[in-house]
């Protein structure tokens, strides 16, 4: 056969010769053109779609005008009639053939690795390019004169028709591998892992896949139902983390095995119990079942990955914080008691140290510092905040001891972000009245709308802005002192034995910031701030360019306010962003693309791991930050910040501040 | 450093030339000489064992009179203190360091691949080389300012110390490490599979290391502990198999699973269970415990394979006895609900067609017929018989459907090879009495001793040699009829509707031979020799050179009997031997040598398989092969297997069989 009519994909460019009667795809697969295929050109799954361009290319050299594919076929026909009229112009790959010179394009829905919408630092978009892989096989049906066993016949069939010559299957896989061939009669559709696991096996052509990444909080816990073809997300779904009962935050929950040796296991026991529950709903929201699962990421910090994994978490309840695995670890789904598909896996990213978890990779993984020039400082505010400094030269990581006060514990009226609880709260600069906006309400507490509107406390923002607001209406010292002095002109202030409270609400529950409460948001705020200034000396930076908070607490903050309490240093506002749930993006990415987990992997093993506990400058910077708003040009900040004219009082606020330090 | 010392080992020969001060061990792994250490040169594990040769050694150009190695170090003290002295003139090899010429013996006791007394093919020695090694580490400890994980640490140490670079280790093991290292004070000694994966972590130095190797069996299932250092056999258990309670036979079983939808749960379940039961049994009497056991092999026929791994075995019910799997495989012992070391494996050998399993790769691997110039033919008499016939160019395999009869099945009073039952038997050519012998006593029937021993039924070795011996008395023609005639000559000869029965025993039981009975031992040593025929047909050979009898049958069967019946093909009786439980023997190697598992593997794929069900040769071979003897050249061959003159009636014999033949 002479090699004689010219093949020009678009978008690809590639080009080459080829013998007429060559269909398409294979003229594709030749070349290396991204061109889908399920059932391997049997002219049934329709993902080799294409759009032969008619015309004439002097710049391709390529004139197509006329005959140059074959006719539209039977095979075509039998398609188009099970599974809908093709999209004008298209026809299937793996059917049309050569008859002359030809452009061809591949349109994004049949290449196999799409681009999901979601791009990271703007300019690196992520491939849909999962590990699994569907395959349809024809094989050969068992023949008394050649006793192979229906499992080599399948990888006979992988091998001749996909190239997979190093086939595996576990007992799960192999337990329904005989009724699936006679069922499917001896065509059947394989989910192939990494070329090599067999995870599921469906009788006939299937062409659906999905995968379940998964964000283990120590709060709660999220699951989201990927389609492994589009990347989109077709399911999410949410639980409590019912661990709680066992305890409130981590430690108590290192507490509680440390107290009843073995308890790791009921601890185990109820984070797989949720998961099994969140894998039903997610599926039967999707029109699904569990089974239909092929594979699963999940991100968590160490305490909750190792309690996933039934890792007894006691070295991480203190010094030297030792985990037992840190690198990515993948096991099977049913040892972690989890029924998706019978070989199905899971995925679980690496962590970065004792404090900085899977959770963090993820946000790295989805927030990609490391491929920016700019140096960007990635804020993860839990239980404890996580912090990640650098670009793409270097990357510095810790953790800060923040604790809960964030997340409205140990706050007086603080309760966790739910319904009733006050998020947006603003102090009137003359009346000191507040006016306030509930979780589950649109309207503020000044509206008449809002009458009736139960509130039950002060969730983690509802306490930055408040303390933020009494200290911009002059109610509360850059030390953090509130000040009893305007007891004398608002009713608001009051003693409450040698301190003073601001009282939010006379209503029941009563709602009052008290003393301790900014006491222990400025322990806080000091710790975060301190930990994000270890890691700029480290750098050898003064500010970072960019600055993103990741997390709920991320998302329901108002930055302006977090730079007022001075949370997080110095950067250009409009360079500080919420990124949401970006530990579940980095367990999405790490499930759609695989080479995501290699980068990640290589990429943690390289952060600079700083361990907050022992370095003597994070104390210093822990001090120096307490103040309101602390020592580094607080009024030019807030100004900028509020986009407010000099406030009268500022130099007073500033003597007073000076006056007190010098007590 | 100058290279100024010569180093020669023997055995094996090797020699070179190292800088003073290197020490033995290090000269021998630098040469490759083959000498044991688990603790890695720290002189706690004694392995390294080393005699100095003093003397001159012209041949070898070494005078090592005078002190050629540095002197006792403090370090052999404290091992000798603990551990007892070493054997005179022996060193510690990692402590000995050179300092001169030197002749060094490395005894047999010191190598890795210690040699183990069975020897496949008379010059096919195994070595004992499994596929798991120990090692011990040194662990760095857990640092805060660099947070690596307990097992990043582990992977590091065993990279540093031992070149193993590529560890893995599932959950099962992670789960003890923290603690395993903590009491060891960061010494460890690690099990590691193929130098990959981990199976086993034991705080401080351990030399020891066991695997067990099962065969299970449709009526017994037996289990062989043995020591991975030294080959031997520690301890070894028999069971029932407990899956009769649901079918006595094979077929029966299959039946079940068909009469009861999911039914291999059970069959499965229950032979764990004995499993379970075995492995509790061999390790107790070892001074042992389950978890001692690091590594487990498994034979049986296909369908013990398949409901050992919970496949459903119902296709092997049926043509065309299609297998789920044939291929050698292996999975983790907690899958297969068996509680060894925690990351244990389990390795199942090939099966070669759906009549011919695991248990007859076994006995090939065992026996050894593809390394020999000389035809072997190897049969294996279970419920079906599985032969195999071939030499190092070729081999073939079939299985024949002989039935239950040489158990003892399907006889009027047969039972299994029991105490009680009768194995050996004799007919007084004169006056037709008969003498036997039963399992459980050592004398015959007609000594005194015997008097009050219990008689209950006669097992297949019994009704071979009762058969035969009938025909030897002239009491059974050559076409298997009970001769009624001789019914005037001994009232053993009794009539018995239209046919006639010999009388064994009046007593209770009754103890006869019937002529069904003859039938069905006719129809079985039928099948046998067909299939044997078949496989030298194919092969192109009149008769083999060798004649090797597998299994509990083969070892109990007199040969001399099994050729006068015609069980087995012509062959020189000094050829013809017992291997016992050569299939179990097969499981043995297969643990103690890892490359034994590579040779079976690939051998089973080139192993030719008959399938006699669809070969109609296999019925003219079996319809010839009924007669008593069988047709070909049978009374030559009666004197050379019964050392006797020519009988007196043995043309009337050869005449009457002719009649009968002609009528």
């Amino acid at each position: 056969m002479t090699e004689d009519c010219l093949a020009v994909f678009s978008p690809s460019g590639l080009r080459g010769r080829f013998a007429q009667g060559t269909t398409l795809l294979d003229a594709a697969r030749r070349l290396g053109v991204d061109l889908d295929s399920v059932c391997g050109g049997r002219g049934i799954c329709g993902r080799c779609q294409v759009t032969i361009e008619e015309g004439s290319f002097p710049k391709l050299g390529i004139d197509s005008r006329g005959d140059h594919v074959s006719a539209w076929n039977d095979v075509e026909g039998r398609y188009a009639e099970r599974r809908g009229a093709l999209p004008d112009g298209r026809r299937l790959g793996c059917q049309a053939a050569l008859c002359g010179d030809v452009a061809i394009d591949v349109p994004a829905d049949s290449q196999v690795h799409r681009q999901v919408v979601r791009k990271r630092a703007a300019t690196h978009p992520i491939a849909v390019d999962p590990l699994i892989h569907l395959h349809y096989v024809d094989v050969a049906q068992p023949d008394m004169h050649d006793p192979a066993s229906d499992f080599r016949r399948l990888c006979d069939a992988l091998a001749a028709q996909w190239g997979l010559t190093d086939i595996h299957a576990d007992l799960a896989v192999l337990r329904g591998l005989q009724t699936v061939l006679r069922q499917g009669a001896w065509n059947v559709t394989v989910a192939v892992r990494n070329r090599r696991d067999i995870v599921a096996i469906w009788p006939g052509l299937r062409a659906q896949a999905h995968g379940l990444a998964v964000d283990i909080g120590s709060t709660t816990i999220a699951a989201h139902l990927c389609d492994l073809v589009t990347g989109d997300v077709v399911a999410s779904a949410g639980v409590m983390n019912p661990q709680i009962r066992m305890g409130e935050d981590l430690m108590s929950r290192v507490s509680f095995v440390m107290m009843n040796p073995g308890g790791e296991r009921a601890l185990t026991e109820s984070v797989r119990a949720a998961l099994r529950g969140l894998i039903g709903d997610v599926t039967r929201d999707a029109g699904l079942v569990p089974a239909d699962v092929l594979e699963m990421t999940v991100v968590g910090n160490p305490i909750m990955h190792h309690l996933f994994l039934g890792l007894d978490p006691t070295e991480l309840g203190g010094a030297p914080f030792a985990l037992t695995i840190d690198a990515g670890f993948e096991l099977r789904a049913r040892e972690a008691e989890l029924d998706i598909a019978p070989g199905g896996f899971v995925y679980l990213l690496p962590c970065i140290a004792g404090h900085v978890g899977a959770d963090t990779a993820g946000v790295v993984l989805s927030e990609g510092p490391h491929l920016r020039d700019e140096i960007t400082l990635l804020v993860d505010v839990g239980t404890n905040a996580e912090l990640v400094l650098g670009n793409r030269s270097r990357l510095l990581a810790c953790s800060s001891p923040t604790g809960p006060a964030f997340e409205g514990a140990q706050i007086s009226c603080g309760q966790r972000a739910a319904p009733g609880a006050i998020e947006r709260l603003r102090i009137d600069r003359e009346t000191f009245e507040p006016r306030f906006q509930v979780i589950g309400c649109a309207s503020w507490s000044d509206d008449p709308a809002f009458a009736d509107t139960g509130v039950t406390g002060i969730c983690g923002s509802g306490i930055i802005e408040a303390i933020a607001e009494m200290f911009l209406a002059g109610l509360l010292t850059s030390d953090g002192v509130i000040d009893g002095a305007q007891a004398a002109r608002t009713p608001r202030i009051v003693a409450d034995g040698r301190t003073f409270s601001y009282v939010i609400s006379e209503a029941t529950p009563r709602l009052v910031i008290t003393q301790s409460d900014v006491r222990a948001i400025q322990l806080a705020k000091g710790a975060l701030y301190a930990g994000a200034r270890l890691l700029m000396d480290r750098y050898g930076v003064a500010s970072p360019d960019r600055i993103t908070l990741a997390g709920a607490f991320g998302s329901h903050i108002d930055v302006a306010y977090a730079m007022v309490l001075g949370l997080i240093p110095d950067c250009d506002l409009a360079k500080v962003s919420a990124a949401g749930n970006a530990a579940g993006t980095g367990a999405r990415i790490a499930l759609l693309n695989a080479a995501a987990r290699v980068e990640i992997e290589a990429l943690v093993r390289r952060i600079e791991k700083i361990e907050t506990a022992i370095e003597p400058e994070f104390q210093r910077h822990f001090i120096d930050a307490m103040a309101i708003p602390h020592k580094t040009d607080p009024f030019a900040r807030l100004r900028a910040v509020m986009r407010l004219p000099p406030a009268p009082d500022e130099d007073a606020i500033a003597a007073g501040r000076r006056g007190r330090r010098r007590r």
